[in-house]
């Protein structure tokens, strides 16, 4: 007998890394440079304790964050979110104010879920959907089982390669599949896993670039902006998100998360999408579960009106900008001077070169002697798109100071760094 | 130009009864008799707070309750969850007891997420769902959204009629779209809309039929066993879930909730699925949001642990009788005669039939008059599936005791008896 499984249940596959958090939980002497957890000690358990006493102790405000709320999230949730973004874009472009509308918020379970639903309303099975080369491994998970192809654009420290990605679009106009096209991928902050941060004039560029082949398409060519770690910056100035273009609006779809900064474990993304999307996606969203609980909602509209969200970033940042130097003054101990890695101004990780020898997939001795030494990192090889155009670099490595802690950073860097003077 | 959306983009419409919500809101001194939300006063504003507090003072599982957790679910809800199912099943099964394992238990943001992606790792466009006529309206929405069509079985008071279920069966294999059946889905208590419960007898027997028919379809056929109101009871005795029949569970998909019965604010459903599908969901899960939200998870953990939730149980079943009897008082006192409804034993509605001249749904005269005399119910064609062998029925109501005050369930109910009897 056939199994009776859909399409998208046959395709999907188990996500990359499952097997590798299992270790981490089987060994527990196993330091891992994997997870892109954030750091338990950070996580917000004394003024969450005071925020859930705040709303609970009147009963008004404690019934209705128990109930339902709207599925696209709740109104003073959505309208803090527009605010604060107007803000954050405001801050980092003098002179130029766009204010957003609570109206083009919606409230999702982690971004996670606006990047799915996204996916779901925009692709069918054969789209292509453009990312950057490498991006964000889960997103491969969504695509591929949705059966969307992808296709890989090369990455500069400013962003994606902009000649390259016109060669894509020409190439792929070319062989006739620019109409397979939908949108175009960019983890636009502290990138995961690259660590770079696309220029505001990039994302311009980009859009202007997709605007010029939408009528070879036949429609609409979307820019989905991931802004995941944009509030994890640690060093430099922050960076206007395409948003602030007025006339990039009915094109760029934004995504970002309460999250990463907040909690993760309290699984609240937030986006800002086109008025014909949003109206799409809010349908989808009430078909997946009616809207985010209204708990965790009513716990993040407290934490920001009160101005605890803010305090919380601040101590955040600085110590993960303390974590991020120990783990590179560490690197530049005891990684040989092959290895090579950008600076890191946000976000959790490093992402590390090896020379073009000394393969670092899961199946190279690189990672398995590291594994048998009880450190682990994410092979870079997983971050690359199934794109046939090219081969997928294999020599590379996603290492995380976002939930290790600090000595487990030193000793874990050392053992690595003992793995790589043996084969690099 | 064209929209870029995908099949599913283009398809999905705005849910059947979001007009009607945002009437609520709009007018507040309309009476919605309509709306599925639970009684805001039964909402545990203390103990919730309570449970924060535990969970929060101790840094440990503080930062646990707001760290990620697995994708499937933390590990000790699941197996609370798979002992609490246990001890219901064995306590109305005498002498028969079969221990579920916390490996068979996902949880989910609400059981509509699982629905959701039950029917997602199922489903292709075109696929054919049974369902109950009348079944609960949001999972036709998710059936709409993904092009599934649904066909009605009809309802007897203990449950589906099971010839009609073996005629539908027939007649589908002999059409040639067996092969496109890939699961019945029974609402199987206190059943949304119609109030009643399904029989452990019927049950069984339907899974008997499903799996008679299986050689002829190609694939196996399952009974998705929705028991979202399951914990709702407030009179007569609990029904065992097809679960407890050993040789059942390769094709029982068990879902349920515990928002309904603790708070629809917090959104967390679970399931109980066989080990090839629950493979399958769990790698969906993790493209949709790596997991339900960890500080809603610890927190019902601990109400379930220490007592808690089983002691609201008690309360709010007393409630829900309350309410119950008000609102049949009320029926009883100001609808006319020719109205009727069956007993209600749990959940949250009634399901009043008019006579077949006096038409109930949204364009009918009963309808806008109630509206305009500021009262709403949900109108019963809307739980109907778009099935082409028979015609919708359309004189029925959906009256729930839900979310209305006392005072309002009274009054809701003495406007609508004006209305009633004006036109029937």
């Amino acid at each position: 007998m056939k199994s009776a499984l859909s399409q998208l249940g046959r395709r999907t596959e188990p996500p990359p890394i499952s097997w590798l958090m299992n270790l981490a939980l089987s060994r527990p002497q196993l330091i891992s440079l994997a997870a892109g957890f954030t750091d338990n000690e950070s996580l917000p358990t004394d003024f969450t304790l005071e925020i859930v006493e705040e709303v609970m102790r009147r009963p008004r405000s404690g019934q209705s964050a128990l109930q339902y709320g709207p599925t696209p999230g709740d109104p003073e949730l959505r309208e803090l979110t527009a605010r604060r973004l107007t803000d954050l874009d405001a801050a980092c472009a003098p002179g130029r104010r766009r204010a957003y509308s609570a109206d083009d918020v919606i409230i999702t379970n982690g971004s996670q879920q606006l990047l799915y639903m996204i996916s779901e309303v925009l692709c069918d099975p054969g789209d292509i959907v453009l990312v950057e080369d490498p991006t964000y491994f889960v997103y491969l998970g969504i695509a591929q089982s949705h059966g969307i192809r992808c296709r890989g654009v090369k990455l500069e420290s400013d962003g994606i390669d902009l000649d390259h990605l016109e060669n894509t679009l020409k190439a792929l106009k070319k062989s006739g599949e620019l109409k397979r096209v939908k949108m175009l991928y960019l983890v636009s902050y502290y990138q995961n896993p690259a660590c770079l941060t696309t220029s505001l004039k990039k994302k311009r560029a980009a859009l202007k670039l997709l605007r010029a082949y939408e009528k070879a398409a036949g429609h609409p060519l979307y820019l989905l902006e991931d802004a995941a770690y944009r509030e994890l910056r640690f060093s430099g100035e922050d960076t206007p998100s395409a948003l602030i273009d007025r006339n990039s609006r009915d094109r760029l779809l934004y995504t970002s998360t309460y999250s990463k900064p907040f909690a993760t474990g309290i699984r609240a993304g937030f986006g800002v999408l086109p008025k014909d999307i949003m109206e799409i996606v809010a349908r989808v969203k009430g078909n997946h579960d009616f809207g985010t609980a209204n708990l965790v909602q009513r716990v993040l509209v407290r934490a920001i009106q009160s101005g605890r969200y803010e305090m919380h970033l601040v101590q955040l940042r600085k110590r993960y900008a303390k974590k991020a130097g120990i783990m590179e003054r560490a690197m530049r101990k005891h990684f040989p001077e092959s290895i090579e890695w950008p600076e890191t101004r946000g976000g959790l990780y490093y992402w590390a070169s090896t020379p073009k020898h000394a393969k670092t997939g899961t199946k190279s001795k690189v990672f398995n002697t590291a594994l048998a030494n009880d450190v682990i990192y994410v092979p870079g090889s997983l971050c690359y798109a199934d794109d046939p155009t090219r081969r997928k670099p294999d020599n590379e490595m996603r290492i995380s100071f976002g939930s290790a802690k600090e000595k487990n950073i030193r000793d874990g860097i050392r053992s690595l760094g003992e793995v790589l003077r043996a084969h690099c």
